[in-house]
C-alpha cells in the first residue's frame, strides 16, 4: 500500500495520534509535528505518546518527529491538521515556508475563532489554498477506539476525488474503512454542528432530562442539521449517511465527548467560565455555536437547538428556562 | 381534560403500567385488565403494580381492575393493547363479547407470530376492525422514564385524526407531549423494525464492536428502515421524525432494551434457545425479524441488517462470520 506520497500529521492530541497510527500501517515513514518537546522525547524513548492514546505503540523508525512546524510542512505533500481549532491560527502563524502547493486535509471539526470560518474555508480564504487541494477527514470515530483497533468508518471528502481516494487508501486498514465524498463543505459543517448538538445533549442530561428526551433531541438535531447545511451548501446528500448522522450519534451519545461533558456541567449549574476551567480542555462546540448562530442570522434556517445553546453560552440565559422553552419547539 | 370517553388498558407489564399512569392524569376512571390476579390484589392493597414500575403509586379509586378481558372490553370505547405480541392471540381468543365497534389502539410494537402481521393489520384482517378505528401509540419512550415523570414525546397515529387527537389529549400531561400522525402503517412498522436493529446493535456489542461501529449500524439502520417502510406503504414521511429515528435511537442505545440484551447474548455466543431461557422474557425483535425477512422476499428492499439478524437467529449461521460480511455492506 505504501506509495511515494509524503504525509505529515500536525498535532499531538488523541485524534492526531490515532491518525498517525493509521498512516503508519500504510506508509514506511511519516512526519509528525507536535509542539510539546517533552512528548516527542517520550515518544522517541518509549514508543508511545505520553499524553494521549498512550496504549498505542509506535514503530519509531517510521516517525520523523519534530517540534518545528516548518520542518513538517517542508517534508510532506499531504498535511493532516488535527489540532483544536482554537490553536490553529497560532500554529499557522509560525509558518515561514511556502504552504500554497500543499494538499491540506483537516481533521479538526471546528470553527476557527479568529475568522468564524470552518477550517477548509479558512485555508482557502486566508491562505489561498484552492479547494481541490483541501479535504476533510471525518468520522464517526472516537480516537480511543482506533487505539483499541475497533472497526471504524471514516469519510474522506475532497473537491478532487483522486486526492480523497489517496488519503482514504492511506488511512484504511483491517479495522478502518474509509469511503470518499465530494461534500467537503457539508461534511465539515456536520462535524462542526454535531459538537453543538452534543453540548445540547449534555445540557439536557445535566438538567435531569432522560434518555427519551435525548432521542428526541437527536432526531430534531439531524433535521436541524439538514436544514442548516442545505442553506450553506445545497447539493444532493443523504443526511443519514455515517458522516452526518453517524458522526452526530457517536458524539451525542458518548459520555466521553468533551462537548457533551461541557454541556452537562452547564446543565448542572456551572458557569461557562468555571466549566471551561474545570475541564481544562477546549470544547469545540463553544466556538462553533457562536459562528453557527451568527451565520444563521443571514440564512434564516429554523434552528431552535443552536439558538438555545447560544442563548445559554453567550447571552447568559438560564439553561433551565431556555430548555423548558426548547421542549415546546421540538417534536 | 376529563371527558366521557372510556378507556381500558389491556396488559400488566411496564408499558401498560405507564399508559395507565398517563391516562389517570386526565380521566376520572379507567379500566385496567391484567391476567395476573395476584398483581391485581397487590395493586388494590398497596396502590402499585408489584412487578413493573413498582415506584408508581396509583389512586386506586380511579381504577376498575379486572382479570376478565371481556369486562374490560365491555367497559371501554377505547382499548389500548400493551401486551407482548406473542401473547396477543391467546388473549384475544378469550373474548366472547363484541369487539367490532371498539376503537383499538396498539402500544405493542411487534409482529403477531400466528399471522406475521403487525398488530393494526392483524385487528383489521382477523377481526374486521376498520382502519379508521385502529391506531398506534409509539415513542420514543422507555416506560421507566414515564414512571420517573421525565419528559417524553409520544406519537399517536390513526387513520381518523379525531381519534388520534383524543388519545393524544388523554395521554398528555406536564411530562408527556403527544403529537398525532396519519402514518398508522409506517409508525407501526418502524416500531417493529427498530427491535430488529436493536438486536443487531446488541449482537455487535456482544461480538466486541465499539461505539464507532454502533453509530454506523444506526445510521445504516435508519436508511434501511426508510427503504423498507417505503415499500410497505409509500407516503410522504420524514424518517428522521421522533416516531421513527427517535424510537430507533432510544431502543438501540438503551442498555435496558430486551432486544439489545438478547442480541448481546447472541453476540457473546449464547444459542437462541439459551438466550431466551436466560432472559425469561420475550424479545419482540425475534419474531419481527422473521416476518420482516419473509415480507421483504416480496418487496426486495436492500436490507443487509435484517438479513444478517435473520441468518443468525433462524439459519443458525455464526454471528461473527455474518457480521464480518455485514461490515462490508455498510458504509
Amino acid at each position: 500500500m505504501a506509495d511515494k506520497l509524503k504525509f505529515a500529521v500536525i498535532g499531538g492530541g488523541s485524534w492526531a495520534t490515532a491518525i498517525a497510527k493509521m498512516l503508519c500501517v500504510n506508509q514506511k515513514e511519516i512526519c509528525w509535528y507536535m509542539r510539546n518537546e517533552v512528548a516527542i522525547d517520550h515518544l522517541k524513548s518509549y514508543k508511545h505518546n505520553p499524553n494521549y492514546l498512550s496504549s498505542v505503540e509506535f514503530d519509531t523508525s517510521k516517525l520523523v518527529l519534530t517540534s518545528d512546524i516548518n520542518e513538517a510542512i517542508q517534508y510532506a505533500d499531504y498535511l493532516i491538521f488535527a489540532i483544536p481549532s482554537a490553536f490553529l491560527e497560532g500554529e499557522l502563524s509560525k509558518i515561514t515556508v511556502p504552504l500554497k502547493d500543499k494538499i491540506i486535509f483537516s481533521a479538526i471539526k471546528g470553527i476557527v475563532p479568529e475568522t468564524s470560518l470552518i477550517v477548509g474555508e479558512h485555508f482557502h480564504i486566508q491562505y489561498d489554498i484552492p479547494y481541490y487541494n483541501i479535504g476533510v477527514i471525518t468520522g464517526p470515530c472516537h480516537a480511543e477506539e482506533v487505539a483499541l483497533e475497533r472497526l471504524s468508518y471514516l469519510t474522506i471528502a475532497c473537491g478532487d476525488p483522486d486526492k480523497a481516494k489517496k488519503v482514504a487508501e492511506n488511512l484504511s486498514g483491517n479495522y478502518i474503512k474509509a469511503k470518499i465524498s465530494d461534500d467537503i463543505i457539508g461534511t465539515e459543517y456536520a462535524a462542526m454542528l454535531k459538537n453543538i448538538y452534543s453540548i445540547a445533549a449534555g445540557i439536557a442530561h445535566g438538567l435531569g432530562y432522560g434518555d427519551n428526551f435525548q432521542s428526541v433531541i437527536m432526531s430534531n438535531a439531524i433535521r436541524e442539521m439538514k436544514k442548516f447545511i442545505k442553506k450553506v451548501h445545497k447539493m444532493k446528500r443523504n443526511i443519514n449517511d455515517s458522516a452526518y448522522l453517524g458522526d452526530l450519534l457517536v458524539t451525542g451519545y458518548s459520555i466521553f465527548s468533551r462537548n457533551r461533558m461541557f454541556g452537562n456541567m452547564i446543565g448542572k449549574g456551572y458557569t461557562v467560565k468555571s466549566a471551561m476551567m474545570e475541564m481544562s480542555m477546549v470544547a469545540e462546540g463553544y466556538y462553533a455555536v457562536k459562528s453557527a448562530y451568527k451565520l444563521n442570522q443571514g440564512y434564516g434556517a429554523k434552528t431552535p437547538i443552536i439558538d438555545a445553546v447560544y442563548q445559554i453560552l453567550y447571552e447568559g440565559k438560564e439553561a433551565k428556562a431556555v430548555f423548558k422553552k426548547l421542549t415546546e419547539e421540538l417534536d
